[in-house]
């Protein structure tokens, strides 16, 4: 692996390489996904998504209708049955336009958005940029509907700022940009959230007065001006796509037929948005904002766990004693502890706490129980301290 | 659809046929889908299962190791990049196998499991039953190393005990058996759970004695008689099979050359286990078992909601306010509610309630405001009856 997300998520065991682009995610990384699942799921409840789950296996017929069984060279397909081609599915446009058109008959209906966290599945050419980009990733992808332009416009708004929140809550809101990309044949501007590192795939330029930014794509079109100010200052960075949201307008009613009666009984389109975040790169891109030499430094909402404890007994009954007692009583109070009981030498025990990168590093051993006292370092501070029990726990457990 | 548990869930908006075996889940099923993975969850971490998130898309060569790459007549396959082939997984034996081996080295690792709830695919010849037998479908699939025979043989009794609990605690623990099926290479019997339903495909011979059941397979090698006791009496009974648990032994250690060192530093095969439950099978069945002429009776812990809470005030405002009130009370007392406040005929709200299947109804009409009442019908009652608001909410918040 050369890309430096995978490398440390291979040796701190959050993830395996099964093949070129597809990962599993070991205990760990799972807990740092499902713990990213969960902020994405609260904050799209909150603009009203309602969460459900539609298959992978998607029928030919939905990806012809929108031309895209043809034309989407990332599409995977396979045989049903003996003589029946579907296609995994890489997005859900086409099995949700469908569905909703059975649920939606009139303007009362309307709007409204669905959600789910599924599997995707791209045949990319190349995999690469560790799980930046791989053949299969878990995406959380929120359709909505609605009766006009307006309306689209307004929800959109609220998934922007929905998504803001989400970057930021996950740990890399100071380096993520809203970035104005292009549109489509229905709105002037879709948005991307990049965030900035040396591992992107993508170049932005940033217009620091208004802290957004415009991509590549759209630059000559822009004459290299910030769409809000119109600053010529922009400044070139490198940058990871975090999630994206997009004005649909009908491009998928119209091939569906998805349309509503209006209040005068008129027959009118449907127009929808739709806003998706890749899960693994999200994890990816944390881990490429959020380390240092020795290790990954969780940002504390997304860590696996809060507390990364170490008992150095050797043969000391005493502090093996303290240690199990402290790790008890973590757990009573529901903070969550890794704990490094393993007999093996201290060096080995401080590198993988620095390599997993637990929020707060817990020393207990013969020296730290002569003095009643626990060493506590927090991992991105250089030095650890002795503190009390009753200050240890309002640190970690406040 | 002709099978029941389809057409109820159907019509009751909990999922949506997208082809032939393939389901959406609707936001209504997905909730019931997610309680029944809750406890599943709970009560395999109880067993000191570890979660993880192994990939669908899994290697040629691994399924030409264990020969099943030509002999698995359901396994789909699709093409990785230009060239390569690939299969989707039906099952996860063929990656944990060599996963474990990269982390298992000494006895001292050992015992440990590693489960993942994750879609399957099996590309069925004919998807039949409902949600019973899909081509996609969640499963529960737990993995367990061991030592020794001895070690794995203690660890099967604890999964299977825990599988009990799993199927009380969603609602089906009386109609479904534990049942003796063939064993394979490495044990006398394996075990399936079986519930009893006319939709099920099985045949079960059930001892009333021992409470126990043996499958058709190994009717003729078991003389016709219960394998605890001898019981001759068995009695036929059509079943669904809801859960399996299976002795490995070295099935896919040997292939994928997996083994430890024990005590002496003697190079030992790995022992495994693996124990598997489908989630949309699940659902099926428990809609099979728990239903009437009207609809869905959901057993409390996996009901959508606990609460349908209709509005009948038509033109009167100060029912209309009761039911909100009401509403917000019980969503404040984290009860989970569906409001029907739509504007439709009375009887349609009476029916869709029933359909849906929620354990407690309640209506806000212009009368039980008068009589400063609840009307309050448990689902498997017939009748209703008035109650007051202080006994509604030690009924249903309790």
């Amino acid at each position: 692996e050369v890309s430096l997300n995978a490398q440390l998520l291979m040796r701190g065991a959050f993830i395996d390489k099964l093949m070129a682009g597809v990962y599993t995610l070991l205990p760990l990384g799972f807990m740092v996904v499902k713990k990213i699942e969960n902020i994405i799921r609260q904050e799209i409840n909150t603009v009203g998504g309602q969460e459900m789950f539609m298959p992978t296996l998607q029928p030919k017929e939905n990806w012809q209708k929108t031309g895209r069984w043809e034309s989407l060279d990332v599409l995977f397909k396979t045989m049903l049955g003996q003589d029946k081609e579907v296609a995994l599915g890489p997005t859900h446009e086409e099995v949700v336009s469908p569905l909703a058109k059975r649920f939606i008959s009139s303007y009362k209906d309307l709007p409204f958005a669905l959600y789910h966290i599924q599997n995707k599945f791209r045949n990319e050419k190349r995999a690469k940029s560790g799980i930046l980009r791989t053949r299969e990733f878990i995406m959380k992808d929120l359709y909505s509907f609605h009766v006009s332009q307006d309306d689209l416009d307004k929800y959109y708004d609220q998934v922007l700022e929905s998504y803001k929140k989400i970057f930021k809550r996950v740990g890399i809101g100071n380096e993520t940009f809203v970035t104005y990309a292009s549109g489509g044949t229905f709105s002037k501007y879709s948005h991307e959230f990049q965030t900035l590192t040396d591992a992107g795939e993508d170049m932005i330029y940033i217009c620091d007065k208004c802290k957004v930014a415009i991509n590549k794509e759209i630059l000559e079109d822009q004459k290299h001006k910030c769409p809000q100010c119109g600053n010529e200052q922009l400044r070139e960075e490198k940058a990871v796509e975090v999630g994206n949201i997009f004005k649909l307008g009908t491009k998928f009613s119209d091939p569906f037929g998805l349309s509503f009666k209006d209040e005068t009984g008129q027959e009118k389109p449907l127009i929808m948005g739709c806003y998706g975040i890749g899960l693994q790169r999200l994890l990816g891109t944390i881990v490429e904002v959020c380390h240092d030499e020795k290790g990954i430094v969780w940002p504390e909402n997304v860590a696996p766990f809060k507390v990364h404890l170490i008992e150095l007994s050797k043969d000391n009954e005493g502090a093996k004693k303290q240690a199990e007692q402290l790790y008890n009583e973590l757990v009573e109070a529901q903070v969550e502890v890794l704990y490094d009981d393993r007999v093996v030498m201290a060096g080995e025990k401080f590198a993988d706490a620095d390599l997993i990168g637990c929020p707060f590093r817990i020393v207990v051993s013969a020296k730290t129980l002569q003095e009643d006292k626990f060493e506590l370092k927090k991992r991105d501070e250089k030095e650890s301290r002795l503190v009390s029990k009753e200050e240890l726990m309002s640190l970690v457990a406040g």
